[in-house]
């Protein structure tokens, strides 16, 4: 198996200004991603942060990217609208995008599914459990018939998304309410899995069984075949089938629209 | 049945300054599409144009809108933004979409399916067949096997779409080319259908079948359900279940996120 | 709007050998259920039960049904394989059909999906709640956030289903478990809708919620469009493009296949 | 990457019965299948025919199989039903399924997709051309833009199909028609290719792009999670959450349910 390529991406900002967020990510939520992903067989993984040039988003950085992970929360509206259309138009080329948690409110997530991607939430530190509604899924390989996490936040339904392609989990939450939380869409030649667990006052990035759902999930989401290449104006004399020219026509000779 | 509103709306561009097209559609595509579906009982149908203020799609407009049919081709860049956030948000709501022929280059279209939308196209004046594939859909009401366009642009794959919900017409091209001509999404509580034939050097919207799936589009994308209205914080105090708050938090007391 | 002719089936087995499901439902299942969509404006509703010759089920009753609705838990093998044949090519056809709860294991819904439809289970009296996930579908039309069952028997997942077109409906429960509850499919010209609640020992067909999404779901299934009418031959002479025979071939000159 | 154990099934009908079948196949298709999928690094290919017993599809060869690729025409009645079933649960179980042409109107693939599979057919040797329309599918890799077909059978719509997860290949027919030839479904933990190009008197299994693509689904259709493993009780007193039992119920006390 050829390497995968990986890039971690986090805004950065809660663990360097709340100090329960500090202690449980001194490093960042990336570190302890990008640590874990590292451990995973063929895994190349970096690292990037809101605060670096282009938020460490460059075009090289994209083009040597298979899958990229998303996590934001208190800065969103931070993150610069040409950053955002590159990233978007990277993942319809087919790179990979694992979106985590508070991530479903990003300018990347609302743009590449087009819906509001609102959600219900109450951080209360209650209990979550994440149930396998998809045994026969990649991205459930080697997770038991759900994961037990003691303190999460609660995000319920109704969740504004589009149908998802496949739900691999479905969480339970201790104060009643229920959430599509393991998700995944195709858009374009890019593969898109969203998973909820991973607020940052709670260890959950810490816990090896969500670990390991990101590692399935970044391994499912390697791109598969070719970029789209449309759109290609396909010229009469290259048709098929062969067909002549029949008027009238809103295009000049060289097949430019007229106005 | 309760009176369907609907809003056919139309750049009105090439009618204007090509003569060939304004032959064929001397008031403007839009009236030949408001004529004919007016004709639908039930039916209260309005235009607007890109040349009107706001594009003619104020918020009083859309409010009163059931269903809105979208038709643009040589000025998309001319739509502003901000009335497209404005369409955008209205067809989360609940109001139908109905997207003609070149306006899958809309930046409507874009923004609300979040993909490239681009195909291949040929201005030929070739012989195309729409089949109907999903006889069981409400779309093809009254359509026989399939509709034969005797001159029409070629529309071809791959088209840059996210995978439909359904697809109730595939198209065959005399040139050789195949193309996912009619095909509906959900997004938010909105309906959405994109329908290809029209091309506006050829008489195709005064075809009666091409007029009866325009209308059974517009019957099938009258708002059904009512609003997604979240996001929205979950008080603890109102949790379905009782729970209580365990530390820590990234929210004042307020549930505001702090910075 | 024209009548809505509904056909309310069920086993009708244990309100005649439980006494606390004969107090629950003493003239049967069948009969609160046709009682509650009798209300409805417009449904003309009859009811089928095992016990009858061909089950109620005959070729007349099909064909004058629009809706069936299926409600079966004990004696799911003694339903005759030529009536769940007889039914399934009807919803092919275009007859809507609402499977009820422990209707998930009977012959017709396993011969329709496919699948296995199996589930987890636990009977424990407690308590389930009902989520709106797409609160733009009309079959949650009146229903707000979510539903609220006192009691009621545990359904878990993973339900083994194909991929519902939409899940309209998710379950928690007071035990932990999270459940896809309400969910439709397109299968040939029919629409299908699954609905969980109703263990036979509560009285839950009795809540008014309940039997509003039923109705909802009815009116929901309604056939739209016409019969799929394949296969058929299509004769070379009637194709639609001119074209000639060119050899070889494993039809005879009638088009019949030889062995 | 660990071997993949694929089983090439054939109902070798008309390879000994038609002389014209015979020249282009004489071994039968399945031979050419396997000798070409054999090709593939890490392919461990069988055969198994009709005519042995049980098919050749035992308990023993399907459990060492990962994936099964199917072809039959004049003899689908001769196809045991209890093989049948045994090939559908093992499919539900995780095994891949490659459809081939008139497979279409297998007892199988009706059986695991509950719908009529019939489709428009026409043999008269014209011309078919296999469109890529999802060019990130890794079914289409190495793929150009369409695949061309000199001399085919015609299949058209409406193919009376489940709407596939997804849609790999369209195809145009010379006489007129389009049809959806290269479609996927996941039921239960297998995954489904269907792949219509393959008429027994035209060398379609010869062509090298046909062939590739036979080799991507049997890639693509490996095993990927585990079998899902409902239905089964859940104690109460193994619940997640603490709960207690709350009469009534309808299941003894060892679960059992009472008639």
């Amino acid at each position: 198996m050829s390497t995968i390529r990986v890039t971690v991406w986090n805004e950065f900002v809660h663990e360097r200004t709340n100090p329960e967020v500090a202690r449980i990510y001194p490093d960042g939520i990336h570190e302890v991603l990008a640590r874990a992903l590292r451990q995973q067989e063929g895994f190349e993984v970096r690292t990037a942060t809101l605060g670096e040039p282009d938020h460490g988003l460059t075009d090289e950085v994209l083009r040597q990217t298979d899958v990229l992970t998303w996590w934001g929360h208190a800065a969103h509206a931070d993150v610069r609208d040409d950053v955002v259309a590159r990233v978007h138009a990277r993942v319809l080329e087919g790179m990979g995008l694992i979106v985590l948690h508070s991530g479903h409110w990003s300018k990347l997530f609302k743009r590449i599914l087009g819906t509001s991607c609102a959600l219900c939430w109450r951080e209360a530190g209650e209990r979550e459990r994440v149930w396998v509604v998809d045994p026969g899924h990649p991205i459930a390989a080697g997770i038991d018939r759900c994961i037990e996490i003691e303190q999460s936040e609660m995000y319920g339904e109704p969740f504004g998304i589009p149908t998802p392609d496949d739900i691999v989990f479905l969480s339970w939450f201790q104060g009643g309410e229920v959430f599509r939380g393991g998700c995944t869409w195709r858009r374009g030649s890019g593969r898109i899995f969203y998973f909820s667990p991973g607020h940052e006052t709670y260890p959950i990035y810490h816990h090896p069984q969500i670990q390991r759902v990101i590692a399935n999930g970044v391994r499912w989401a390697v791109p598969q075949g070719r970029p789209y290449d449309t759109p290609r104006k396909t010229p009469i004399e290259e048709a098929r089938e062969p067909i002549v020219f029949r008027a009238p026509s809103v295009h000049d000779s060289r097949g430019n629209l007229a106005h």
